[in-house]
């Protein structure tokens, strides 16, 4: 709070000892002056590209991004102006952590789970199988300590990041078999990346990598058995309905998942404080403006599905739950041993976890079995 | 992070800039100039004040109205200075509403339902017994089209209102006695204000109504049998545990409390566009924040209040929580018979719970019964 005060202080004191004769033939120097006078602007501009992992204006989340970039605009009256690319139209989608920790970009957008392969603890700042949902890692991040973690964490990559949205609770993922036990695990080929691809390979599938482009492809030659994508407004735009019969809840790999915003720290550092707290915001913004879109969105496409393009949606039975729940545990427990960074994260994010669901089985929990639509 | 790191080299560069103004004579009006040039900002300065419903600082809450009031401040670069009142520090809590109406004061800071009396319809944009969690409310307010019925509803009182904060899902409160039966419910005098309070009394309690300071004393006394509170965090620090046996989850007169900002409209329209923005963002980062600190914070103080303080924790058994429920949809009947305005807003909202409840049975509930603690 002083800081502001004290910035203040010394442009008024730069402006004395600059010369009030000066100033004031320069006609920028009064405050407060007419009635209704807009805020004049001077000063640094910037202008900052930011590169993202998704398609360009991919609905909700590149929108998001887009909106970010916006908000930062209007609110800094054009001070800084951020350019949008959509994943490959300045950098390959998976090369934008590279880009603006060599400071070539000066902001990326994307998920952490993507930056696995460098950074194994970053996982955990995207989705955990049965981790924490949107509020818990809202509350884990601004609340309980996780994002100063986060911050070390990519500190040392010379980044700044920032969660700046959420998918919410994500869908189990599209089969072209009825999944009735862990037994029909074996053998599946599954297109699921991150942690959830680790505990479907323990299951005994197999993990399989594609990129979102291929998938619709794969699945209908049957190169994969099975996908998960995200939920239902951007799986029926995805026309997964088409070539798979069962949809499958809950999305137990992503109950939650994180969207980052991750700036250069040289970049970050030569921001003035205003613009700082300015980005900082339209970050927090966009999180909340992103979750709720998911939220408002989801529904609608889930009854075209099933009405109108008969899907048969599906609960993964309790025991395949069990038998996915116990592999991650174990993949967890392998990751935690061969990286402390990992560990230590981990560690921190157990103790939230179990804090914050010891709470919702109280309040979140009972909330929803209240309010169940009965059936 | 690298605050300190900036002012420092803000006030060099700003040592800089005087200096070359001097020199140049007009050289603080141009863009983009010189590589460590400040902003520097002019224009119009705004010194406003916030009239809150809460005591000063109050935990949480009020805290949120204080942040709020300090990112607004650093992201305008000290154009726009809010200054928040505690509830009778410069109008009563209860006078809030009417005192921005008049323009006395340019921002409010409380929960839309306690302008039942005057607005029946704001009850919507707070909180419903049986509705919306924060999660849901959000969706509709952001995402479903509620914020724009609520500027509507509050737009014909010359305010601009904005969420700006959620106590996520309340606890059911505190009481003497044990709640077995609906029958338990006839003649128990509680406090509990609202729609909530309305249902209370349906169901053969009394409603009683009585400030936050005096809670206390009624309960010990014996004038009041039970008072719902907030959530652990808060009714621990009230003390209650040492009056009242039980502690009874889960909240169903408050499921997810949307707490409000309101500006005086004319004040609203006399802001720059990026002051303008620079509100609505800070609004939606209180939001956020609020709710996180409430999570983050809720569980410790439950197991203090269980483990210390040898609280019975209990659920209202289903026949009681299906009685409430009845007599929820006969209190919102009548609402909505006798106002127009009250029928549209809560027949929007109505349709909105529907669809998110309808996808959170497949997503929030899922997951919750996904990750409950086993016990």
């Amino acid at each position: 709070m002083g800081e502001e005060f004290n910035r203040r202080k010394f442009v008024k004191a730069a402006a004395a000892a600059a010369g009030s004769a000066l100033l004031a033939g320069c006609g920028s120097g009064g405050s407060g002056g007419g009635g209704g006078a807009p805020g004049v602007i001077t000063g640094k501009k910037y202008e900052w590209n930011m590169v993202t992992t998704w398609p360009p204006h991919f609905p909700v989340i590149g929108e998001a991004a887009d909106k970010l970039a916006q908000w930062v605009d209007q609110m800094s009256g054009g001070r800084l102006k951020i350019k949008v690319y959509g994943g490959g139209e300045l950098v390959p989608p998976l090369e934008a952590f590279d880009n603006v920790r060599q400071g070539t970009v000066e902001m990326g957008h994307g998920a952490a789970y993507y930056w696995a392969g460098k950074v194994p603890a970053a996982q955990f700042f995207a989705a955990v199988p049965f981790g924490m949902n949107a509020q818990g890692m809202n509350a884990w991040l601004y609340g309980g300590g996780g994002l100063e973690l986060w911050q070390e964490v990519y500190g040392q990559f010379g980044l700044v990041p920032m969660p700046a949205g959420n998918s919410g609770v994500q869908m189990g993922g599209w089969f072209n078999k009825e999944i009735n036990s862990a037994q029909d695990l074996k053998g599946l080929k599954m297109r699921i990346p991150g942690l959830g691809g680790k505990v479907i390979a323990k299951a005994g599938g197999a993990a399989i990598l594609s990129p979102g482009s291929e998938i619709y492809t794969n699945l209908e030659r049957g190169v994969i058995d099975a996908t998960e994508w995200i939920g239902p407004h951007h799986d029926l735009l995805m026309g997964f309905h088409k070539i798979a019969k069962y949809y499958y809840t809950p999305g137990w790999h992503e109950p939650g998942t994180v969207i980052e915003m991750f700036i250069n720290k040289a970049k970050w550092e030569s921001l003035e404080p205003d613009l700082q707290e300015i980005v900082r915001a339209a970050a927090y913004r966009s999180n909340l403006w992103m979750l709720s879109q998911f939220e408002a969105l989801n529904n609608d496409a889930l009854q075209k599905l099933i009405g109108e393009h008969k899907v048969q949606l599906r609960r993964f039975p309790d025991d395949v739950l069990a038998t996915l729940r116990k592999y991650t545990d174990e993949v967890l427990q392998e990751l935690i041993e061969k990286d402390a960074t990992s560990k230590k994260v981990y560690e921190h994010f157990d103790a939230f976890r179990k804090k914050v669901g010891a709470w919702a089985n109280h309040s979140e929990a009972a909330y929803h079995s209240l309010v169940a639509p009965s059936k």
